[in-house]
């Protein structure tokens, strides 16, 4: 069995931008620490929501039709099939996602 | 379409403890809000793992053998049907749980 899990922790170990780790599966779904600098890749998961939370700094998703931007304590679920770019700011933007981590 | 989420925002609209808000869902899962004091029923999900991140205060979740207790920035998942009692101080301790709550 498993301990607790501490975040900041987990993101001390690494510091490589869109680089997801998992450090828990959660009914089937991995959780995931990621950090994010810049522009991601515009992509969707057919298969799977995609949460987000962000730690610290600030992550815009932009979908097709709008951005939404996340700061500390707050989250936003992509429902599957959506197309989105993530674009994080500022350096040590740091975001937890739930949804494994796949480009299509 | 949802907006993004502020944790802080749910939690202020209610103050009630043990009384889990669901705030959204992802991949068929509760996101749930939590205020917790005291004592918690000993209880088990028989078909789901019970995810734990906490945000302020303290939490202690006791298995049957330990104690595993959980500070902010930190998670524990409680893998299904395994018997827990959670615990909370002090009294501004805000959970965010993932699982559907129901006691068994």
């Amino acid at each position: 069995m498993s301990d607790r899990i501490d975040l900041s922790e987990k993101l001390a170990k690494f510091s490589e931008h869109w680089s997801p780790r998992t450090i828990a599966q959660f009914n089937n779904n991995d959780v995931m620490v990621v950090k994010v600098k810049g522009e991601f890749v515009w992509h969707k998961h057919d298969d799977t929501d995609d949460f987000f939370l962000v730690l610290k700094g600030a992550l815009d998703i932009q979908l097709r039709d709008r951005t939404i931007t996340l700061g500390p304590g707050q989250m936003y679920i992509v429902p599957k099939g959506l197309l989105i770019e993530p674009t994080g700011t500022p350096n040590t933007g740091d975001v937890a996602t739930a949804a494994p981590r796949k480009t299509a």
